[in-house]
């Protein structure tokens, strides 16, 4: 006990997790995990902490400002700061381990990273990333299962307004020379067509005037990034008009073959588009991207990756072909949360199973059915209190938590070998002898799903 | 691709855990998860990052220097730093979100925890911890339920050779103030009694002598510390010495309480003992502390705990009393490799079925069955060779990675509507219907384990 006690709080833009928001983020966390499996998908785990030179100079210096780095008392001889995202920590571990790891190496990593980011709803210094990345595989049928992989996870998280927008790093800069950009304007075309969604065409058009590109340029530009036409028929109206270009060309011809596998791969056709204003801000694809859009309004994108084939060559001779995905696991939650899409057998709690103690004398006789409950493998609480046993407080506890079922056990029942059970969804109760507990409590549980 | 790559590597005192090595850890992480859950202990999550004020002060000075403060370039208002443990980060919660939280309260968290310590053999600047406490129970039968999940959590994961040493911190300050030892020689009593296991008997009677206590004052506290008998007994005759010991008798009467309700829990006698060396190293103890410790040589101890009734009040007007066991995850892990604990069905990979491309006329069908596999739950991966497809190759990638069953649809197969299946554990072959292929691969799989 103390005199003045410490505020208890966190830092700005850090968060807690009771257990029934954390059942919750696990059920999320699971259920992708399991769809990774599904596709070969393997679990790698990073350290949070990596030398600093590690993660400097891959981000761009904006995000730099944004990285934490890390400091303890005594002398340190190698500078370290935490991770900011899970693909460069996976660079630097295929480059590391390169005798150990077999290609193509499929890995996932479900993990927080951190970035100092000003606080602000819906955005987190301390946030998941949800990552599987394929190493070593430089032809499409890679981004292709990458996009069914998606497709498959969303689904299975009981999403259904999705769709994900695929386009080719390759094929803007094969438009943007077929308009007229010049190389040293491609980084700005490409901000500004990352806003196409928040400021629309006239938008884009009206930046990349401002920065100098010229407005017949801008219009062929605007023209071509807005063909939209049914599955690769998309593909082929803009190959009429950029048919010359060989870098356009080797881009449509990547996302024919991407198609291809996606058909093989039975993903259907309502979930995924050609859309050439998709750019995903990232500096480091190189070649096919694509993005899951939540069509229900509001929350945007919900998923994306692409292809980044030289980041590995930041630590290897040679770098090697990789394509990548991330769930937008955080925003994902806060959709789930807002549609509801969490399975009804998910509740509140862990505790099947409540033994209550009715009075002094009978809670050892409680401690032996909690026990016998455990042993069955039926998730138990105890009653723990300590004073005289109130039942109300005992039933309003498990009431409370959202137990479905609460154990009796008083000296009557004790005396003749029996125990009481009591389902608090419906009030059924059942008296039932003390050796087939377990067994009458499993069938209670199993009708209440 | 970089002329001069980054040499890729971790600083000292980092860990990577590729895949066969991460599913081991989360084998042993998910087993005792499942046993928290079957006490009915919840999970709560907490972020890395605590503000400064929180961490600093709980530890002591030598911990503090351990301690990692983050920074980021942007002006930060608020000083914060890496948790060292999960305790105080509890402690802050239960406080912050009293109205939120019913008592009991039943977490568990495991999670990585960060120490800026000099990198040896086996000790490591990020380890795992693993926790389970209850917070707002006075009586015993908190600290006789952690018992009792640790020694189910140590047995789930197979382990025999190991024993829950139990002991108490008043009666520890009960012996020594019976022997004469006074109260601010108190730590420093406490501090060699726990180095009891490592330098024995004669080695802290040193020590002692050394620290200024009367030898006569030493040799009762020894006698008392090594008093050893079994069960209860062990209780019956130290009191039968300490009597009229206020201190003693009540911290022995707890003792009792507590093996009246590992009784009733049927915890296995031969998994328990009191034994009056027992110390923990942590100052925040103020009742009953365990410790489990490999009885099989070298290791030490793998678990232990005990209650800590003033630590909440830290952060809160009025403290709560508290119980905890923390998992020694890392040593016990490295104890299930030397032992080989894992089950025969946990293997190198999570990949049930490996589909292969016969050929590039094929590779349409080969992508369509990987995608038949993993709708059927199957977990598969698909050959993403991208050259001319060589079978010798890719049977030999599935044998490295330990993947049980091949599948291969040869042109002849396609076009008769047949798919060949392998199982490389004995080499079965076997020839099937394509619209039997998960069936069957189920049945192989099955008789696989």
């Amino acid at each position: 006990m103390s005199a003045n006690p410490l505020k208890p709080r966190l830092p700005q833009g850090f968060r807690d997790f009771l257990p029934a928001t954390m059942l919750k983020r696990e059920y999320v966390i699971q259920t992708v995990k399991e769809v990774f499996h599904l596709f070969g998908f393997e679990p790698l785990q990073t350290p949070v902490l990596e030398l600093r030179e590690t993660l400097f100079g891959k981000y761009g210096e904006d995000a730099e400002q944004l990285i934490y780095e890390a400091k303890h008392g005594r002398s340190e001889k190698e500078p370290m700061a935490m991770r900011y995202d899970l693909t460069v920590p996976l660079a630097r571990v295929v480059a590391q381990y390169e005798n150990e790891i077999k290609l193509p190496f499929k890995r996932y990593q479900i993990a927080p990273v951190w970035r100092g980011e000003r606080p602000q709803r819906g955005r987190y210094r301390e946030f998941y990333q949800c990552d599987a990345d394929i190493v070593g595989v430089a032809n499409m049928s890679a981004d292709a299962e990458l996009v069914s992989l998606l497709v498959m996870a969303l689904r299975k998280l009981g999403l259904t307004q999705f769709i994900v927008k695929i386009n080719n790093r390759k094929l803007l800069t094969g438009m943007g020379q077929y308009s007229g950009v010049s190389d040293d304007q491609l980084p700005d075309l490409y901000r500004s067509i990352d806003k196409f969604d928040k400021i629309g065409a006239e938008g884009v058009e009206k930046e990349l005037i401002e920065r100098g590109l010229a407005s017949e340029v801008v219009a062929r530009m605007l023209k071509l990034i807005q063909a939209k036409d049914v599955g690769t028929n998309t593909l082929d109206n803009v190959e009429d008009v950029l048919g010359v270009n060989a870098i356009a060309k080797e881009a449509l011809n990547e996302l024919r073959e991407m198609a291809g596998h996606l058909d093989q791969l039975g993903v259907p056709q309502e979930f995924y588009e050609f859309d050439f204003t998709t750019v995903r801000g990232l500096g480091y694809y190189t070649g096919p991207i694509c993005e899951a859009v939540f069509t229900g309004g509001g929350i945007g994108s919900i998923a994306g990756g692409g292809r980044y084939d030289d980041l590995i060559g930041m630590f290897r001779k040679q770098s090697l072909p990789t394509s990548g995905v991330s769930l937008g696991i955080e925003r994902i939650i806060v959709l789930m949360d807002e549609l509801n899409l969490y399975p009804a057998t998910l509740s509140g709690t862990v505790v099947q199973a409540y033994v209550t103690v009715f009075g002094e004398e009978t809670r050892g006789e409680s401690t032996r059915l909690a026990a016998l409950l455990r042993n069955a493998g039926i998730r138990t609480e105890l009653s723990l209190d300590g004073g005289k046993p109130k039942l109300g407080k005992q039933f309003a506890h498990a009431n409370q938590k959202g137990i479905p079922l609460v154990v009796i056990a008083g000296s009557e029942e004790v005396a003749q070998g029996l125990v009481k059970l009591k389902r608090l969804r419906d009030g059924l109760e059942l008296t039932v002898a003390r050796a087939s507990l377990a067994e009458k409590a499993r069938e209670l549980l199993a009708e209440s799903l």
